[in-house]
């Protein structure tokens, strides 16, 4: 990859649909001019452009997705732990095999893991990383060109953790500074930090407390796991007395900085809790179902003032990373459980868009394709024969409902070009590929895994 | 397209991973020999090719996907019918637009389908036709080189039901029977014929028994909609007095030649009766979310003896017909009802192949990559970075969990090349889209539907 700080751009979209996302949602037929990465006009060009002009011959222009909650850490395990509830999964599987890695064979997971969320139309992420050797991912992210939100795993304690993953709660801490210092505002503020405790069941009472301290002092992120499966809120409430959000926002974790992942079994005492301190939720429906978590209630999440964001988790509880497919699963989830309409397409792709947008507390640079954002696009192909009537007033069903990943064409972020005609611009994908075989026996040969 | 009865082919397929989906589920390297339409070897090839030989380059070949359920007439109608459930969904939408059909308008939305279903790896369906002009349709499945067994749809009763979709028993039975001659067997068994009573509350017990009756005495098949959903079931209840299963088996309806399309709602003695008979049941997991149907428990089918195949059901309920991304749906929804490893990838990618072939009779002929079937093959691109691993241990992860339909390079029906590099071979993608559009422009228009 080429050097890590990206060159912002000027150019011109021309004859797009644009899906702009704004408070609006309004659809424009027209142009985005893009100045320096910058959004500076949307429908109607402003005067001769600057830079290069591209038609896009109908297509759709819509904002870059936003996932916010993946582990890049874990795309090289990928199809390598099927059938196993979530503490089997982790303590199986997931831990000892991320136990495992190396610098190279993490950065070669991330760059995976970036590869295939670019392809797929996600632009920005909020990661869960390992507990050691984070640098590379981090590395990874910054030399890639896309925006992340990142933050080293932490993990103090914990039944069935392994010994290469436990560490002591200020060497956690520590390093989580150091790379919080050394990562957040990073290349303009297309890299921010958030403290990553993994979840409940693996971090000490001390950690998470200071974690919750340090993050209003610094406005660090905070990433947590909360509420997954039946078994572990019992767990928690066991070890602590209190349902899981209670106890999260006993030690100060909760507040608008803070993005906990699933919460599919949450009462309504902790949407409340949510929704009052400004924490925001990640949905993640395909992980729901592979690990048997179940289906979380996202409309009454959103019903109690829980701004609620989508994500593919990781790639060995997928198995992929396409967002779309996300917010495709989205909505048919809540229309099996709250109806058909509770959770239309377009609102699905308002949780993959401004509801990550809002969480990773960007959604006043990015989420919308709005004069004054940051040029984070995605050219979605129309005129294939799955794009159906043509219309404007059916084209979240179109790119939610019908649409995919192989309907994504150009990708931007903050106007450089990340994808182009399908492909990778900054990545070989076919290195890529043998490179993560290799890594892939690497790790978990020297895992025991088997 | 040109003409309808296609030439046989011959040619070999040479460094492939073979998944061949019979009944050891073998996963053979080396190649597919396949003479006049039929393979004739696998693994190694039998002396040398009598016809051109294609280097997979290690992709996957496998058995083409059978859907066992779907509605060409329905393509036209993607994202025209969003976030309604079964009964308001079909009366304000689907069946005034159905209805609204002419034979122009409905070829132009079966070769939709069909080029949808060819290009995702679908290489033979059951489809449930509609009312009036179905032949269109019938000549369209001809003309494609497609695999399928259709049916018009049989409506003689019904509240709002409307009168261009309402028919005398008599003349449903009468034209049903017609068609049947014409086409059941066509083209060398390429084509076959199913009797397709919509549901228990369109048709009255006349032409239902009669359907049975004619069923068995001919060896037509038999395709119809049961428990989908609640409000039906109680509607079936209240009108019979009986389950709804209970119901069509006391009219002749169950047999190993019927398919009962969902079956999300019904109890022992029905999956009994559906076990006992060897009637199938088709789940169309997607379909069943977006209409608020529910989640058909497979595992407990399976359990219980019933054979279960996968389907798309109509694009305007889905809103495409991709029968991988069935497969993949399917296996996670059980993971999360029946837990974890209910249906590994494995057995949802056996529905979809094996479950299929076995639902429409055809299980000696296709459904498996075997010396003696037809060559009913799609080739799925490896080495993709989104592929894993590249072993073999995890194929069936790779495809129905992590791939999609953007892998399918090559199509095959009976050894003739309908998909190439991504193309459909007889259909212009291009030019069906705009004749797509004017159709649907058409039929809405016509219909009165706003």
């Amino acid at each position: 990859m080429s050097e890590a700080r990206l060159a912002l751009s000027t150019f011109r979209l021309e004859n797009a649909l644009v899906v702009t996302m704004n408070d609006d949602r309004a659809i424009v037929r027209g142009a985005v001019d893009v100045v320096d990465g910058r959004i500076v006009a949307v429908g109607t060009a402003s005067g001769p452009s600057r830079g290069p002009t591209i038609d896009c011959g109908g297509d759709v222009v819509m904002p870059g997705l936003v996932q916010a909650h993946v582990h890049l850490c874990q795309t090289l395990f990928r199809n390598q732990a099927e059938d196993r509830v979530l503490l089997r999964w982790l303590r199986e599987r997931i831990w000892p095999l991320e136990g495992a890695h190396t610098p190279e064979t993490l950065a070669v997971s991330a760059e995976l893991g970036i590869g295939e969320l670019l392809r797929s139309g996600t632009t920005c992420l909020l990661d869960m990383g390992t507990v050691h050797h984070q640098d590379a991912v981090a590395e990874t992210v910054a030399a890639s060109g896309i925006r992340a939100m990142i933050g080293k795993a932490m993990m103090d304690a914990g039944e069935g953790v392994p010994a290469t993953l436990l560490e002591r709660t200020t060497d956690s801490l520590d390093e989580s500074l150091r790379q919080a210092r050394r990562w957040h505002g990073f290349d303009g503020d297309r890299v921010r930090y958030a403290f990553a405790p993994r979840f409940v069941l693996s971090c000490t009472a001390e950690l998470q407390r200071e974690v919750g301290r340090l993050s209003a002092l610094h406005g660090y992120g905070v990433h947590t796991h909360a509420s997954e499966q039946v078994e572990e809120v019992a767990l928690v409430e066991r070890l602590t007395g209190m349902r899981n959000v209670e106890y999260l926002e006993s030690l100060g974790l909760c507040s608008p900085r803070a993005v906990f992942a699933h919460c599919v079994h949450v009462d309504g005492g902790e949407r409340a809790t949510l929704a009052r301190t400004g924490t925001s939720v990640c949905h993640c429906p395909s992980s729901n179902l592979k690990l048997g978590s179940g289906i979380a209630d996202v409309v009454r999440l959103r019903a109690s003032g829980v701004n609620v964001a989508l994500g593919a988790d990781g790639a060995p509880c997928n198995n992929g990373l396409d967002g779309m497919l996300e917010a495709r699963l989205a909505h048919l989830l809540q229309c099996a459980t709250n109806g058909p309409g509770s959770l239309p397409a377009a609102d699905a792709l308002w949780l993959a868009t401004r509801g990550g947008a809002r969480a990773l507390g960007w959604d006043s640079m990015i989420g919308s394709v709005e004069p004054g954002k940051d040029a984070d696009l995605v050219r979605v192909r129309r005129g294939d024969f799955r794009s159906g009537s043509g219309g404007d007033a059916d084209v979240y069903e179109e790119l939610v409902c019908a649409g995919g990943r192989d309907l994504v064409r150009d990708v931007w972020v903050r106007g450089v070009q990340l994808v182009s005609a399908g492909e990778l611009t900054r990545l070989d994908a076919a290195a890529l590929a043998v490179r993560g075989r290799a890594a892939l026996r690497d790790v978990v040969e020297r895992s025991g895994v088997v």
